[in-house]
Parts: structure tokens; C-alpha cells; sequence
């Protein structure tokens, strides 16, 4: 007989994430903090925290594990979900869902699939799903901080202003995209009122223990902690989780899942979140950058974690 | 709580074969077989096969599971492993690890990047994979062979002449792309013999039967059926999953794992493998194609499998 | 001895254009008016004009030579040489000299040259001319319409704002290559007034009379008519003549000197303006546009005027 | 009355060519001597050679214009002129007249427009002309060879068997180009056929006295200097001088003919050939190459010579 997952212990996480604070210092100085944004360039590098939250209601912890950043990217996974609970799959129509192989802010690709943007989770995609989701939901900007205050139980959660105004004064790559769009007829909105939107969901400031929050429902099978509320579609949610694996990670899905494991949705913050289906929400926070945008000590923070505790999904 | 992989019960595999055997016949005629070779444009494309082989030993199978079909791009998945074998992580230097974003003999995306094949499973990247076996291994050609025998179980297994003859009277694409890996140094063997290789894996002649048994070590954490022969490390097998579900089945690993959720490797002769880890693997054969190159019958039939017995990666 | 240039006669020009109003009828059917815009797009198509304005003061005209079209990419010429007029060869650190080997508008090649456009005639290259003539001149618009008035001799010549504002009402593809040029910190500019410049420009009406007179400082090694006046450094004109001759059509350069052989600027609105050094300049008029966006009878007559004449820069 | 080609005075070119010689010593040292093959990359770089033909037979020589030097890229002229010849425009089916954008030996254009390369002067387009001429001409070898002899009117012409064998060690690239067209059904003989005679005629070695005599016949409306032999139709001089203008000097038409202003044709091995019509050929030869791949040296030559005898196409 082999190992069956039902054999399998709980793992320690506890001195799991003991380990990996003794080894994650080693780690800082690798990579960049992101620097299109003023906001964003200004924060100080060598931070880090981890929250692990166990679908059992279980929270670990690690470092600035409660301290806000910018969620940027982060947050096209949650205009994602609100978008298809208003038009289900008929969003498809209007994005692919396959890896780009290209930069996250690419207009080569776009330009050669008519309009079509590869994936949600590329900016032209994101764009896409947050003019769908405003061109549903006029009230979006206020529905996505009440959802957002919901899934993570923090009242307190809001939008960076000062963020958001400095997405808005270095708005032309994303300005170039959305009038590309619309030039294909794949943005309904006005492009103004679509990157307002867009730039304050970047500007969500939220922490590791607010947002592996939020992920619960992914990793539990659609249903939230206390199982009152059942958040999504099990359907919704495994499909959901195989976009985060093949796209999550800007262009990079290949390396992360050889080394990580788990699907993973990250933003130039320096925040990454996971999930490991039927066990956890896990979000990690470091401001430096690899080469494609993805936290170069989360990245190696969530690796450890896959190791140490021999949870993956392959 | 919610729902641990430790209270699912095991599938009744046999009941949802059957349905899948009920529902499958709708879905011939939408695809269009392979043309590049003659020898595959004349199979007859009304044939479907499905073989599912648990780690516990335990067979299920359905329609033309023992007839023997050629594997093609199925190879690529042997001969990364026995590379792999001999130079371990040394072949990322030569090949990388996402997903193309391109159909899968492009050889666009590998000028953009200097001769550095996406990943192992597009032609660029196997044509590699394949040279660096040659180059350790000048008798890999039996080499593949034994190991396909051995892993199968079955002594008869054999390259098709006829295709890998029928190959070398289309090989222009192939030996361009081999030419111009070689103009950028990463092509170490002499040409022909690479394609002569590679043209035989891609026609060795397997059945479903035979092709899920090659992949019970991929789905129980390295180990084979008898638990005698440990085949791989734990770490390569989590590692070469992650790798079939970004990159196995050409352009369309989002879409593929949004609807199937597993990984796979397919072949345009029609097979697709696939592993669920820690409970099974799985091939499915059928001759027609969808504009990706994968077999459209056999993908139908996976996202069956995955949704009837509910298993998924996810 | 061989003929020289010395030795040819100068052309009957009045037999050749009777010829080809002949002959031109058999053309009209074979394109497509531009249809990017509504004003464009409501055009009748079997119309044709032509303008043959000798450097020695002669006028050769045929069928609706004075009648107004909407110059549309002609007016890149202008406002390259005005920009020229101002900024001299610094220019070409913010814009390139390369024919471009895509379509007019395409973003793809942009992005792959970091910002640079390839060179004036594509809509990047001349909204980065146009916003270099802006930043220098902030009354530009004024002054290029007192420029096309004194070059044609027409005080008349003015923008046609029904035009001008079906362009802003379908602005997005150039807004997008705004944004994006100024992403790359090459837009000085605010992007709606180089639109507004832009858009106006494109918008100027003038007759094939009027545009064959403005040419005749290209024909004329830099000199007016009167000889009064040193328009252009004979150096400027020959660069300029090569420019038109290698980007001035758009992605069909090297077909379109094959068959005409001379420099010309073509735009969507159906005209083509041209010189031959020494001799003369030319404008022709139709609105059928070929695949490549240049006036389909124009360039036919074109080819007919160079070849009856024996014309040619070759 | 403007000033009429007819009232030119033809230049002084010993004066010009003396003045060059001067000057010319400064540009030493800006470029790179080719380096694909050992044989060219040995190359002493400080050489330079400049020969100039009247259409009325006077001969004007710079430096080492009679020290043979391998012609390379210059070569497709002949091979272009020699397919013409027995194919006529039918040969436009296969192969473009568009400029490319692109390096001179790059796969990602052809693929993109499905294997018909944009013109006969790329290694992909003089690589379907080779192929044309050996179908149509099995000799081809002997017979382009007998062509440069008798068109240089020096019967001591020939291949140069060192840097043909060199070619051939260093073939891959070309070999890939080669099997791509031909995988696109763009190459009809075989692969090392084509090859060879493309290795060859690139290893043609001649001096600048000798290139420039074989260019007569485009400078001359198609007659050769004794007049006795009209070798090339007017309309198809026009033509080939047309496409070395947009297609001539790899991707730096636009800027070669800003700067120079006359239809060329280079070579790697450092020489240019070069035309004006109704007056003269010309060929330079400098070993050292800017980035695009032409004479560094070279490529001013020419720019000095037509910027001080004030002859231009343009």
C-alpha cells in the first residue's frame, strides 16, 4: 500500500514555521522593491510576515504577520470572484484563461489574440474583469471593501488613498491597455471610471492575517470558517484554484508551481496568498521582488513551508 | 469542519466508467485526427480507450484499452526522466520550466530567447531533452525501450517502423528547429542523430493499458505497484506533476486544468496520460483532435472522470 | 554612351494623363473605403483626382482634382517638417528612420523598441512628432493651417471638424499608443491635447490641386515656385524624399517603390501625394484603399503616370 | 526654371575621391569585423577600397580596390538577377518585396507570415532564390560563376573553397531556415543541395574593381558598357534598384538611404555595391560592420561620396 492522504498526520506547523523564521533572514537583499509607484517604492525591504489559517480554524503565525501592505495584484482574484458571481461564465468570452508567457503588463500578446487578454490575472485581463464587474455593479468600489471586510472579519479594512493616487499619476501603461481594449470593444465602461476602480483595489491595504483569511472558502471546498455561509461553488472553487496555479504568479506559473506546489496568486507588493485544498489559506508578505514580480522571500518562505511540511497538491 | 481528503471514500470507479461509456459516443466526430504523417492520418477515428490503474492495484478500464496506439508526445515524459537520471537539475540550464504560450513547435518564442526551449514537453524542449540522453546514453534507443517494457509490464512493447519512418519523410519542422538549437550551442549531438531518436520515442506503440501502469510511480509518491523498486524520488515526482499540469498538453494547460484539474501529458496520436496523486493513473485514447493538438474525446472523458468521482488536485 | 538624364525630354504630360483617364475606370470596384470612422466611411467611392504640378510652374490635372478630401496621414509630412524646423536632428533620438514591417497602428513593435517608434509615418512615430511640435510650438494648430494656406496658395485651406470629431469618437487605439508612448517617458505632452493636434491634422481638407503645390519644395531641391523663397536645405529634401520613399505607405514600402519608384505619402482618405526630384509633384486621389490602407486607383495611376512617362527615381 | 538634372555638370570625382581618402582614416576602429565563420574573422580590419565606374567607362579607385574580398550577402543580387531571369515575376509567389524589420537571419517573421520570407535579400529569401535557380538550373554553380566572370569581364573570378568550407561548418543557422521553408512547402530541391550552392555563391571573392564593373548594367537602364549586350530590361533595373533601396542593407534601409541616399546591397565580408542611375556604380570595402551588419567604413564612403558629388536618387 502507499502513503493515502488519509494516512497522513496534520503536519507541526508550529515548528514548521519556527524553522523557516530561523532560515528566512538569509533570504533578504535578493531581490527589488517594485518602483513604479512612488508609494509603493518607499517601503522599507527587509519586512516579513506569514499567517497559515487551517480550514479547522487553526491560525499560525509568523513576523509582521499583522501589519498592512498594499495588496495590489493580489486583489484581481477577488474582482474575479465577484464578477462571476454576476456573470458566470459568459466572462470567458471576453478573457482566455491560459499562462501568458509574457510580462504581466505585456501589449504584444493582446495585440495578437484581438483584444482578448490571455488571463484574468494579467493586467489587460484584470481590466477586463473589473470593467465587467462595474458595468454589473455600479457600487463596485463599496461592494468589494464590504466583501473584502467580510471574508477577512476586519472591519477595518480600506483603501490606500495615497496608493491610489500614485497608481493614478503613473497611469499610462495601464490607460494604454484599457483604450487598447476598448478599441477592440472588450472594455464597456468609461476608461477613467474602470481604472479608478482598478487603481483603489490595487490600493486594498490589508495583512497576511486579513487575507489568508479571505482564502478560506478556496481552500475549504467553497464554504467559509464557521460553515454558515456557504461562499462558493465547490465547481467555482477548484477551477478557481487551477487559474491561481497555471496564472497566479504573473510569468513565472511554471518555476512557482515546480518549486511551490500550491496555488498561489501574488502582487507587487510583496504579498503572495495560497491555498492547499482541504487544509489551509496561506499568505505570505516581503517587499522585494524577483525578476518577475513575485516576493523573492515569500516565494522561499511558502517553498519551506511546502517542503517541511509535505503538503502539496501533486 | 469541512470535508478531509481522510473522510473521502474511494470512488466507485467501475460506475462512473460505465456512465462515461454512456456518455463519450456523443462526443466523437468534433475533432480532426492528426495529419502531419500518414501513417497517423489513416487511423480510424471513431475509437475510444480509457485504462485507470489505482495504487493499490486495482484496474478499470473501458472500450480499446489494450489496443495499441502511437504515444508521440507521451515520450517526452520518459525521456525527461531518464535525463533527468543522469544530469538531475543540470537540464534546467538547457531547458526551462513554463508554460509556451505558443503552439508546440514554434520556434518564435525561441529565438526571442536565445535557444532556451520553453520547457521539456514542446518540440524545442524535448529535441534537448532528447540530446542530452544521447549524449549520455548512446544506446538510449534500447535504453527507452527497456524502460517502457519494464515500467508497462509488458515485454512486447515496440517502435512502429512505419512511423518513425513515416516521421523522417516529414522531419523538416523538427530539423529546423534541431539546426537552429544547435546554431545557439545547445544542441550537442549530431542532428540526425537526435531526430533518430527522437522520432522512434515518438513512435513507440503502446496501449492505454500498458501507458497508465508507466505512470503508477508519478502517482504513488515515487514508488511502483509492487513497492519493491523505489522509481523516483518523492521531490522529482511532485516536481515532474507540476510540470505535466503547466506545460503537458501544449497551449491549453489553463483551460485543461480549469476543466480536467489534473496533470497530464498528451500526444497528437490521440493518448493522454494523467496522474491523480496519491490514488491513480490514467490514459485515455482516442483519435480526433482539438485545435490544440490535444485528443478531444479523451479530454471529455477526463473532466468526466474528475467531476463524476470528484477527485481533483484541487 | 548611354542616355543620360541630360538627354530626355521632358514628358507630354497632358497625352499621359489623358491615357490614364482611360485607363483608370477598369480600377474602381477592387478596394475598400477607409472605415475606422463614420465620416470616413460615408465617402462615395468611384472618385478619382490627379495633380501633376511641374517645378517649372505647369498644372497637368485629371477628373476631381479640386475637390476636398480629408488628408488624413499626409499631414504627417507637415508636421515633420515643422517639427524638424524646429528641433532639428534631435528628433530622431525620439523616433526612428526604419520602415516597420507592421501595420500602421500596431503597438507590438513599440513595445519590443522601448517607446521608440520606428519612424514618423506610423501613428506612434507621429504622435511623438506631433507632441515635439506642441511642446515647441503651443499654437501649432494655427500655425500648420498657415502653413498648408501659404504652401498651396489657398487661403481657404481648413480643418474639417465633423471629422476631427468622429476621430476623437474613435480614439481609442491612438489614445492607447499615447498612454504608452508616455509610459516610456517619450509623450511630453498631456495626451488629449497631442490628440486634439493629432486628430485635427488628420483632419485638414484640400484638394489634389492644393497638396501637389505644398510638395513642390520636396520636387524642388527646397525652393517655392517663385524661387522667392528657400522652403527646405536641399539636404532636409533629400532625406525627407528617402523617408517618404522607404516608411511613407505604410507596410507596403518595398512593393510600392517596386511599381511607382518614387517617394510618396499616402493616407486613408484616399491620397497620395509624391515628387520626382527635378521634375515635379504629384497628388491622386481615390478612396478605395487597398489591404495595406493606400489608395487602391491611386496607386494604379501612380504606377501608369511613372511607367508612360518614364519617370522614376531608378 | 529650376535646376534640371540636364544643366548638372558631372562631378569631379578624382577631386571627391581624393578628399575621401583623407578623411576616411578616421573611421577605422567604430566597427567589428564578422565573426560567424573563422575565415572572415581573420580578416585584418583596417582596410578599405572604393572603386567607381562611369556608365561612359571612366574608372575612379580608392585604396585596395583591386585586393579580393568575399562578397557574401552581396551575391543574392546575382542569384536574384539569374532566378529572374528564368522564372520571372513568378518568383514574387515565393518570396516578398517588403523590408523586414528584422535581422537579416531571423525565423520569427517567416513564421509568422508562414514560411514566404519578406524579401530576396534575407538568408530566408535569397535561400528560396537559390532554391529557384537550382531547380531551374542544375549548374547553377559553374553558370553564376561564368555570370561574375564575364559581367567583371575578369575570368580569374571564383569561390573561394576555404570560406565555402567554413560556411559549412558554421551552417546550422541557415540549415534551419532552410528545413523551415521547407517544411512550409518553400524549398522544392534538397536541403544540402540548396546549401551548398548558397555557401557558395556567398564565397565568391572579388575585388571592388570587379563588383562595381558587374553593376553596370543597373546603373545603366540594362545595357552593359560596350553596348553591344543589353543585358536587363529598363523595367527590371527600375525594379532591382528599387528593391536594394528598401530592402538592400538589412535592417537599416531607412537610415542608409537618409544618409546615403542610392540603392546598395551589402555584404558581412564588408563590401557594398551601390548604384546611381544614369551615372554610375560604385563598390566600397572595409571589413569592420556596424550593428546592422553593413561596412562601418564602407557605409561613410559612400554617405562622403554622395554628399560631395551632390548625386542622389533623391
Amino acid at each position: 500500500m502507499s502513503i493515502h492522504p488519509s494516512s497522513r498526520r496534520s503536519p507541526d506547523y508550529e515548528a514548521v514555521l519556527s524553522e523557516i523564521e530561523t532560515e528566512i533572514h538569509e533570504e533578504f537583499g535578493k531581490g527589488t522593491v517594485a518602483s513604479h509607484i512612488p508609494a509603493l517604492a518607499r517601503v522599507p525591504p527587509r519586512q516579513f510576515g506569514m499567517s497559515v489559517q487551517t480550514i479547522d480554524d487553526r491560525t499560525f503565525e509568523l513576523g509582521s504577520a499583522n501589519r498592512d501592505f498594499s495588496i495590489q495584484s493580489i486583489s484581481k482574484l477577488y474582482t474575479l470572484l465577484l464578477a462571476l458571481g454576476h456573470v458566470g461564465g459568459t466572462l470567458w468570452r471576453r478573457v482566455g484563461r491560459e499562462p501568458s508567457g509574457n510580462p504581466f503588463n505585456s501589449l504584444v500578446q493582446l495585440e495578437y489574440e484581438n483584444g482578448i487578454p490571455r488571463n484574468p490575472f494579467i493586467n489587460a485581463g484584470a481590466l477586463v474583469v473589473t470593467d465587467c464587474l462595474l458595468h454589473e455593479d455600479p457600487q463596485a468600489k463599496s461592494t468589494l471593501l464590504d466583501t473584502m471586510r467580510r471574508l477577512s472579519g476586519n472591519p477595518e479594512v480600506d483603501y490606500d488613498a495615497e496608493v491610489a493616487a500614485s497608481e493614478w499619476q503613473n497611469s499610462d501603461r495601464n490607460a494604454a491597455i484599457a483604450h487598447f481594449l476598448r478599441s477592440h470593444g472588450n472594455l464597456l465602461c468609461d476608461v477613467d471610471e474602470v481604472l479608478d476602480l482598478y487603481f483603489h483595489q490595487c490600493a486594498l491595504k490589508m495583512s497576511c492575517h486579513d487575507l489568508a483569511k479571505t482564502l478560506i472558502p478556496l481552500a475549504n471546498q467553497g464554504a467559509g470558517l464557521t460553515g454558515n455561509r456557504h461562499e462558493l461553488h465547490p465547481r467555482r472553487v477548484k477551477r478557481i484554484n487551477s487559474l491561481m496555479l497555471t496564472c497566479g504568479v504573473y510569468d513565472a506559473a511554471g518555476n512557482f508551481a515546480f518549486h511551490v506546489g500550491i496555488p498561489c496568486k501574488s502582487g507587487v507588493g510583496g504579498g503572495i496568498v495560497g491555498v492547499i485544498p482541504n487544509y489551509l489559506a496561506v499568505c505570505v508578505w516581503s517587499p522585494e521582488l524577483d525578476t518577475a514580480g513575485n516576493s523573492y522571500v515569500g516565494t522561499r518562505a511558502l517553498e519551506l513551508f511546502t517542503t517541511k511540511t509535505g503538503l502539496s497538491i501533486f
